[in-house]
């Protein structure tokens, strides 16, 4: 891919010298920006632009042309590709519209241009984007007109499925004095997509942060894989997070991990951060070009009490700890400062009436001396006279994040117009809301503390498991182009090492009876349905079964009731737990990051708090453990109001049994293990019910 | 109030020559700003600032000064007050510090302060502030310099604690070219409080919506009166979100309803919208400066496919409905339209490529005509030539969304640096973040709807409650110098009305047998102890008690316990309620905002989930069913999983009852009914168990 963003001859396809074409657009920033190799423009209509004569039609062109930037209708793409081809041209961009993203037939227009290229081995950017930009060689490629004041030299590299929305980040970053390293618009990805990019970009040495516009993942595993492969921060911002939640969920795994709260979950544990809005990506990308907030805590420096007071609730809000200062340096700023008393000295730190703006550089080098990991300092001018000041302030700031390696989140109020004054022209980030500033470094501390654990890299943990078991049930439904039932699916719990309740499948009475004298009562019985039906739905269950009177009863009454819904295989009879922690265990095949884990508190409380962890598997141990540890209710687990601690050793392995039967066999595409009862007395858990979708279902 | 902010004559005590003198600068704004009425200057070293001679004491001033702004320090201020008084001025406008918020000493100088006031009938502001504006008579007196681009006049009154926090929001308003007409510094309020200023600032006739930013609210009640009563849009900015929650509740009660929890809770009932940030004020007196958004039907219109994906999951987020656009419009758009196929016809609107502002105008007075109850409009320049086009479409929108009398909320994404420029130009909100314009209308919606429910005014319902028995209760307990026990907690729950297990207080097991008849089985047994003591802590309770047997053995069992503890007051013997929805139910009275009730779900998962919701304080039947529909777990109520729908009118009688309890028993500190349970066949519903906390104890 270097070629393409290091080319030495480009070709610009689709300009005549009318002011509004868009090639001509394309060749106008090629020539401001000052790429310096060879750049031939062609047009049916010929003409000169720019001083080059427009060749008439790619046959015209060299031999050597690098990349070809074609804006020309849609429709005749296929042959320029084709023409291309001929020509020994190996990268093209393609800017047009007029696509999948328009039309049925555009979308076959669309197969037509990759097919085309594909016998030409030809590699394409877009289409219907914005191009490229490469701010190391100047080569600076869209078709819309581009302020040199918002674009300038830098070490981000963005990487947009909109046009509108790069062109947007584009002047918000530039308004912060942030410069981009390089810029694909992806576009509708026909060929190339996310993937390539980021694969080239994390081995860039001109990118240090990579930004991602998504409105939908191509490859979400591979994503993570590189997020965590690179140490380079990686900021994505994914929409169209509504898309697919009307979706109708077969089962509750489903309904549980929509589409975005698998995407959440992915990026966490990937170690990328997720941005809401345009402005918090560029808040992220501010605060993570700054050293990193290694620990919780935290000093606050202010010029007014009362702003003071709202950055500390900020500060709670974010978990931070707000550590009182050492003596010696408390003594130290009753030493200095002018103003004896009127500093109130604690944390925040209120600035009262010192004006003094070295003695405020000189705090702060002593409070990065103090065990604080990080500093929010409040700043805003009283006057227009403090304008310089500030920017002599800032620049010490920066070179004290340095030189201590952790982060001063500047906080700058002042009037909108004086604010973006300053940040366009300070090096180094200024926030303007108290809770964007706090936000910003919880992001750094949070980033930094992923990250180490990303790096410690534990490997999955391995499972005696009987696969054999699980090979056959599988194949004999896969065979029987059927769902499996109730009884299959426990048997693939047991198989894969997870504690189930005891069980056993009978067809009369008797033989019901031989197995409650082993398992004892109380019993529960369950017609032995198809994975897909909801046994209450059909009044398919018994529970309490106390006697051997009850027993007979309730399995006759199901018997017929099974016979009457046509399901032949008999009643489940199983040991009943009537008592402990129902919890919900579950995976579903998300169709971009593959299997995902979901455990959670079950119960008709829990459900409607809908109180779940997500995970992409295979998980770690450690995962594992922070999906149960983020669980709402995990204080329940750990005992409240004087109750046992719940099993949770129990839980984990459950888990990643799980975890391993969803990634072993890809025939199954959910599962539902709803509830595993955690014991009261914290002894073990059991799986009591078990639904398994597979392929063929 | 009026003389305060309309004053003829006013003196400045505490002026000097010097540069830097804070009453010299107080003389400064009073000019530059062009305030017309007399001014006298006073300063012990006399000499001449701005042409007027500097009195050298406040015996030398004149008579009929109706104001005085005081600046000198803090010790001398007690002699001021005693000769202004001698002068016959009536209001003191005190900007100096120095008084409680700085030491014990300064506590006991604000008392004289007060003191002195209040013998000569003086009024004060402050102190610790930063003094008055009143935009309309130009009377401009903070010791700040303020630039005059950031003070314009125009229809927001603030009111502020901390003066940096006010300095900061005049400056964000002025960048927004939002004008002010009135603005206190509200300072310590020693004398005057923000309930004097919103008092005359309600009636007053150059304010249209009030910001109050508070650290403390004075008398919450209050408070809501004036907010229920004012149709002026009220923004409050509360922080110090944490300061007490660290407290130690000795009720259940206590620790659901933290202080901020009670603040949001008395806003939002009284109609007061409250934000989070500096930002959120701006935003939020921005948007209920433009018509309110009368319904949930929102259009977007977007100049970016990719930005229109972004505003729309916000638009989900908030609750929005995007209704599909009629038959007739679609057909419009598409004859009006010069490139009729490039316009995406969905809501989202994406504008394609139409470049046409006048068009867009034309489109969104279109939407107007349509069921849309208000527009988001993503609005952005993709050159320099577009920023009159934009400030023209601007106009427009102010000029329909006056005559459709519905909200457009312009979203404008460009270099900040633009965007500060045209904020600061134009006479209409420009938003600069989809989440921040989305909010801002979703605030205009609900409080509309809130302000709707308010207007309709519902009296509080009356119940027959037997008030003598309540009294008696509680005169005894007093009288005695003691806690409640159980059994009294009971009876006063049951004289209120509110439905409880049958129970009967036993000092024998023959007593509890022949009650045992009358109830049946199962029963519980509780020891009657005070209600202070948690009876778990004792094992002073047995349940599932199922015959006589077992009531003689448990009744022998917790009578001994009793006695050990030094219980002597029997043993309440209840039927037990096994089965149900755990509700809780309690009360208690805050600091500031008087009687607050409490219902939530109760039992082990609902309580780690603390679902609950807050009131103050009577409540109207409306106000109780909302409480109850805003639970997270409302749908356990309503029945899921086809259970019967939970008796919800006896919950909102038990809720309300407990108000009616708080608001007439002032000795009642606190109440928790826990748990209050609701039967699953959806009849009714027992008080199970009941503290009540008196004002002796």
């Amino acid at each position: 891919m270097h070629k393409l963003f290091y080319p030495e001859c480009i070709a610009v396809i689709g300009v005549s010298e009318r002011e509004v074409n868009m090639g001509r657009l394309i060749m106008k920033n090629i020539f401001e920006f000052g790429y310096t190799g060879e750049v031939f423009p062609v047009g049916r209509d010929g003409g000169t632009v720019f001083g080059r004569d427009i060749l008439p039609s790619v046959t015209d062109l060299p031999k050597g042309i690098d990349v070809a930037i074609v804006i020309t209708p849609s429709a005749i793409i296929p042959e320029i590709i084709n023409e291309c081809g001929h020509k020994g041209i190996k990268w093209i961009v393609i800017e047009s519209g007029g696509f999948g993203e328009f039309s049925e037939s555009g979308k076959h227009l669309g197969n037509n241009v990759l097919q085309a290229a594909k016998k030409w081995g030809i590699r394409m950017v877009g289409p219907n984007g914005l191009g490229i930009i490469n701010m190391d060689n100047s080569l600076v490629t869209p078709f819309v007109t581009i302020q040199g004041e918002a674009l300038k030299k830098g070490k981000v590299a963005i990487l947009s499925q909109s046009g509108g929305v790069l062109f947007g980040l584009i002047n918000l970053l530039g308004s912060n004095n942030i410069g981009v390293s390089k810029v694909v618009s992806i576009g509708n990805k026909l060929d190339l997509d996310e993937i390539d990019y980021l694969t080239y970009l994390i081995d860039d040495k001109e990118t240090e942060i990579i930004v991602l516009y998504l409105e939908g993942i191509s490859n979400g595993r591979k994503l993570m894989d590189i997020a965590k492969r690179t140490t380079k921060p990686i900021i994505v911002q994914k929409t169209n997070r509504y898309a697919s939640s009307n979706q109708i969920a077969r089962f509750h795994t489903e309904a549980l991990a929509t589409d975005d709260r698998v995407v959440d979950a992915a990026l966490k544990q990937a170690g990328i951060v997720r941005a809401r809005t345009f402005r918090e990506v560029v808040d992220f990308v501010k605060i993570l070009s700054i050293p990193p907030m290694k620990g919780n805590n935290l000093a606050i420096i202010s010029r007014s009490g009362g702003i003071a007071i709202s950055i500390a609730d900020f500060a709670s809000e974010y978990g931070f700890r707000l550590s009182s200062f050492s003596e010696s340096f408390l003594r130290h700023v009753q030493d200095t400062s002018k103003g004896a008393n009127v500093i109130k000295r604690t944390n925040p730190l209120d600035l009262g009436d010192v004006f003094d703006f070295d003695f405020y550089a000189e705090l702060t080098e002593d409070i990065m001396n103090e065990k604080a990991d990080g500093v929010l300092f409040q700043l805003g001018t009283t006057s227009d006279m403090e304008v310089e000041a500030s920017i002599a302030l800032v620049e010490t700031f920066d070179h004290l994040a340095g030189k201590y390696q952790k982060p001063i989140s500047v906080y700058f109020l002042s009037d909108e117009q004086s604010t973006a004054y300053l940040k366009r022209v300070l090096n180094y980030p200024l926030f303007t809301d108290p809770a964007e500033a706090m936000l910003a470094l919880a992001v750094s501390r949070d980033h930094y503390r992923q990250n180490r654990e990303i790096e410690q890299d534990e490997s999955f943990p391995l499972f005696s498991v009987d696969d054999t078991t699980i090979s056959n049930i599988l194949e004999r439904a896969c065979k029987e182009k059927r769902y499996l039932v109730l009884s299959e699916a426990l048997e693939i719990t047991k198989a894969a090492g997870i504690d189930t309740a005891p069980y056993a499948v009978c067809s009369d009475p008797d033989q019901a009876i031989e197995w409650a004298d082993r398992f004892g009562y109380p019993l529960a019985l369950k017609i032995d349905v198809p994975s897909i039906v909801h046994k209450t739905d059909i009044q398919g269950i018994a529970l309490n079964i106390a006697d051997h009177q009850a027993l007979r009863q309730g399995f006759n009454t199901l018997l017929a009731r099974a016979r009457e819904n046509g399901f032949g295989n008999g009643i489940v009879v199983q040991k009943w737990i009537s008592q402990g922690t129902e919890i919900i265990l579950g995976g579903k095949v998300d169709e971009t990051f593959g299997p995902v884990g979901v455990v959670g508190f079950g119960g008709i409380y829990a459900e409607t708090y809908n109180d779940t962890s997500l995970g992409i598997l295979p998980l770690t141990e450690k995962e594992a453990d922070a999906l149960i540890a983020g669980l709402i209710g995990y204080p329940v687990l750990t005992g409240i109001r004087g109750q046992a601690r719940r099993d949770i050793p129990e839980l984990r392995g459950a888990i990643l049994r799980l975890s391993r039967l969803m990634v072993d066999f890809n025939e199954i595409k959910g599962i539902d293990i709803n509830p595993f009862i955690l014991m009261d007395d914290g002894k073990g858990g059991f799986a009591v019910d078990a639904r398994i979708l597979t392929g063929q279902s």
